[in-house]
């Protein structure tokens, strides 16, 4: 099924607001074989609204609009489409009672006159419910079976009604799930590997005979690896999939942390209770970053215990225990201070493994010997100490969070060894 | 003038890509006069490109393309827009010996045979350069003045070729930029302040008298006031947002850090470093988060020192000095508790200010006394500590961003009041 996306909004023509709705539909449409040919923004202007509209029905007689339903005067979607079909609008009384509810129960008020607007639709239209927010959806259709979907712009509610109702209901209309071709994708999340690596550890595997296309998208999280499949019916490309990433695993295991959009920290905490393990962080020039990533994982409470920051070298020295000489004769951006900073928090927490990064995130402060993006991690688990030097790209922001997730990943990779050591 | 954008790109319809370039142009161009009537995104055969970009020049004569300029088999953009100006292609000499330098330069190879199709360039056309990659631009003009402008598709190159070729040239065809009518805004940006307090901090101001139209736009850093005014000459647009800003910033003096993207972070280091204090962290829920914004700022070292990520309530025991009575008789969730973090890490790091926050980030942990969302946060400025008590909504995530914005907030209003009680 081919269609078309409009997306409705002077905001939007204005660059006020980012449009993350059309994107969003062409992954969720395309894994269920729909495919978007075509999308335009307009403003809020009837014309414009109904140009855009007639321009898409006439090439694939498939349209979905996002904006343009609220209860304001700028809101036209639904009366420029109707009378782009010929139909006059109505009132709907179930519609109109709840908004009434909706008004009474929230703001404990009548429903202002304005917004009686919300609950007039095109004659003949469909309803499409909104579990999400006030303004219904709309589904019109003509004789010849060409309909437009008018969706509400606000993002949550985009999304909560595509998933709900509108994805389904396309699904419906093209014979269900399981005749469609479809393209699905599936991403397998790489980090402490460079892209040219990556292609050397896949040279073995012949592309031909991959089953699947296979995209590179390096980023500061690391590698992602997609593997795309088309025009194969919902089964056979799953299995096209799982064959696909069983090959690219094999050589690559030690550097895959998840897929889709796993996040390594969650990974991490996930390592650290099925251990049993608890951690504390040593944060220099990330100020507090890798705590934050993995506090940010729900349950992280159980594993994470907490840290220093310790951007400032008397914090290090005091709170963390490196020695003056260390930081005089290597400096603090050294293998030899992260690993004192890493054996200090891990030893003064009392946990079982200590985290540390001290680096130069620029703009000032790089040297030859060492350029803005040199930072160096340790790791202390349980007493064993190790270090590694890493020259992260990009401006302060990313050189910090490259930062954060090496040293994740250096932790990840040292738990995995640990365990299957023991093993 | 008006113009329409036509992105180009089989990444930007399956979603993979967010277009970022179509609002980041529309700002620009609103800025001096240039309204963006229409955008369409098309994926990359040469019959669509050549239809949207047709349609384009139909309505306005005036299209931007973004994408499709790479030297790939994909890359159909110049071939098809040529083909609709009935212009051939032709090899562009400069380019190529530009291109050759760059592989020589970069990569110490002879320039592949593929990449000599990125020196081909329309009958007629104005080269635009590109200062930002390897692709340049290209203008093409037809007898009655219509004319499509092609930019890459990498933001880096988009934005820089528009800042440095394609607005200039714009503006130049308008007749020079003092004569344009403009779209022009300013936002003034608050924190710690509700949506609605803003309004009745605001409700003395006619809408009809400040002479610019005013949208709230409220989100976790705080409410956003964005004044705008349009149709008008520069000079006039700006002498009306100035008038209109003054008017907003009297009644709101106390709640606003800053205009347009202005960072608090980075208001609250300038501020430290105006007033030669220096400042440390004492952390539970947001586990390192208003670390890592305060030392995301350059020159941050000048006055952050550090902290204490006491994400555990051992650590806020051992580390900070909170008493263990404080947390059995008032949680480790309270304003007592907050008090004590922000002297401990204050009096441990030796330092003039001490920031902490302590809350409930959920999903879990909520009672009905301290509901997900509560937040406590302490300062310890000089000697003299406080603490209060909110309560943010969002999810985890959400929360913890609004506890950190919150905390700076309040360092910030007491390093104003503080340094007002010296004068």
């Amino acid at each position: 099924m081919d269609v078309e996306l409009v997306s409705i909004g002077d905001e939007l023509l204005l660059g006020f607001t980012i449009d993350t709705n059309a994107a969003h539909f062409a992954r969720q449409a395309a894994a269920v074989g729909i495919r978007v040919v075509r999308r335009a923004t307009v403003g809020d202007g009837a014309a414009e609204i109904a140009a855009a509209v007639q321009a898409g029905l006439e090439r694939t007689g498939a349209v979905i609009t996002s904006g343009g339903l609220g209860p304001t005067a700028d809101d036209l979607t639904k009366a420029s489409i109707a009378a782009l079909f010929g139909r006059g609008m109505t009132l709907d009384e179930g519609i109109l009672e709840a908004l009434r509810a909706r008004w009474q129960a929230r703001w404990s008020r009548e429903l202002p006159e304005a917004n009686r607007a919300q609950a007039m639709i095109p004659e003949g239209a469909t309803i499409l419910a909104n579990g999400h927010g006030s303004a219904p959806g709309i589904w019109l259709e003509d004789g010849q079976g060409r309909w437009v979907a008018m969706l509400p712009g606000v993002p949550r509610e985009f999304r909560g009604m595509l998933a709900d109702v509108l994805l389904p209901r396309m699904i419906e209309r093209m014979g269900g799930a399981g005749a469609t071709r479809v393209i699905r994708s599936r991403t397998l999340r790489t980090t402490g590997i460079a892209e040219s690596a990556v292609a050397d550890a896949l040279a073995g595997i012949a592309r031909k005979t991959l089953g699947a296309s296979l995209a590179y998208l390096p980023g500061w999280e690391g590698v992602d690896l997609r593997l795309t499949v088309r025009d194969l019916v919902p089964a056979e490309a799953d299995a096209r999939l799982d064959a696909a990433a069983a090959r690219i695993r094999a050589p690559l295991a030690e550097w895959i942390y998840g897929e889709g959009d796993e996040d390594l920290a969650a990974v991490v905490v996930q390592a650290l209770r099925a251990s049993g393990r608890t951690v504390a962080v040593a944060e220099s020039c990330t100020g507090g970053m890798l705590g934050m990533r993995l506090t940010a994982v729900s349950g992280a409470s159980h594993a994470v215990m907490g840290g220093v920051i310790a951007y400032d070298n008397a914090v290090k020295v005091r709170e963390l225990g490196v020695h003056e000489a260390t930081l005089a004769a290597h400096g603090a951006v050294s293998v030899e201070t992260a690993r004192e900073m890493a054996a200090g928090v891990r030893t003064r927490f009392g946990v079982d493994v200590g985290v540390s990064i001290t680096g130069i995130a620029g703009p000032g402060g790089g040297t030859p010997e060492k350029p803005v993006g040199t930072v160096c991690l340790g790791l202390d688990l349980g007493g064993a100490v190790s270090a590694q030097r890493i020259v992260s790209i990009g401006d302060r922001q990313e050189i910090r969070q490259r930062s954060a997730q090496a040293a994740l990943a250096k932790l990840l990779r040292g738990l995995r060894s640990a365990d299957s050591a023991v093993r």
